[in-house]
């Protein structure tokens, strides 16, 4: 997602204590931060932040948090976030070294709408490349959970070959989540915007049991 | 698919040297049938039989047996084969019961835009059902190997969801057949026709390794 400049960005991002300026050093140990022992879920490219602060603000027993490289980006979800939300953190970070971030603590991975890369010499950088699924392993506690929408069918179907290919379970499979009832499905801004030009939306929620 | 009743169906079927009357008989030994031991496919719900006569053209080293239950559309189909294609055969049967047409014989179940029964009730006559995986591993022989393509979105999810909660591997997979290149696509008379309304085409093939 391209994204102007934001003014004053780095006041803004500074200034908010949802933000987690050496995110480095509570790798392993991400409940002290929260100081409570809930499920700590995780989205990959956070974006403008809606999709994690509604979750946050819904789930008060579990611990969210925002990772976004974009630091114009990053400034417009910190500006989001209500007073009082005790549950959720924001970082600025290259999710290319995710595994240097979390270990063994990660309940659950969103993946939003993420970028499709879709040159083949590009594919490593794909949040469902091999390369990737290998690094929430570590991440992740004792299984692996991945929750991922996205309106692009050719990153969708890589996706599910791959996920597929790497023993994951399909616990939930949807091309057209808009009309898929029986799930709570809180927006991005991305799909707020594209559900409204009438393009199918890809769910796929996939869970792996770690190799010990 | 809907046919009108075809004249002298009866007659086409029977004197066609295609057309096996009485397949139960050959339930584990269809090699017999062909006189050789070459991969046995199949084609459940052959239609007007496009598919499977071009691949039997294509390739002599492997045997095709086609299966339609409607005799309109069956009669159709064995009045398109030429003369001189020894590796087909075509049978009048209910998928339903498949389990006792094969026995440890089948290299590739082949489903074509198959009827996508969509009311959940009727979900055990979905040819990716859980009622037809168990019939897949009595027929085939080592490995089950399914080759699936339709142009309705509720099966293909539906069928990837069954699929890969089965434990099959996908080792191919596209939402857009029409433009995948690198594969051999013979289309059914079905796919010709959607194909040109600019429907997507759906593709999976997956294998899993039977339980000894």
């Amino acid at each position: 997602m391209r994204q102007r400049n934001v003014k004053n960005k780095e006041e803004i991002i500074n200034n908010s204590k949802y933000y987690i300026e050496n995110p480095l050093e509570f790798r392993g140990k991400w409940n002290e931060v929260f100081q409570n022992s809930h499920p700590i879920m995780i989205e990959i490219g956070t974006g403008k932040g809606n999709f994690i602060i509604e979750n946050a603000k819904k789930h008060k027993e579990i611990n969210y948090i925002g990772i976004e490289k974009n630091d114009s980006i990053l400034a417009l979800a910190l500006k989001k976030i209500p007073e009082g939300i005790s549950n959720l953190r924001m970082l600025k970070f290259d999710a290319f070294f995710i595994d240097k971030l979390f270990f063994n603590e990660v309940s659950l991975i969103y993946l939003n709408f993420s970028d499709p890369w879709p040159k083949k010499r590009h594919e490593k950088r794909r949040l469902t490349s091999l390369n990737f699924l290998k690094k929430y392993e570590i991440i992740s506690k004792d299984k692996v959970n991945i929750s991922m929408k996205t309106d692009n069918k050719d990153l969708f179907s890589y996706s599910i070959l791959m996920l597929n290919n790497n023993d994951y379970k399909f616990s939930l499979l949807t091309f057209d989540l808009e009309n898929y009832k029986d799930i709570e499905n809180i927006k991005t801004e991305y799909e707020e915007k594209f559900t409204k030009l009438n393009s199918s939306i890809y769910l796929v929620i996939a869970t792996k049991m770690k190799n010990k």
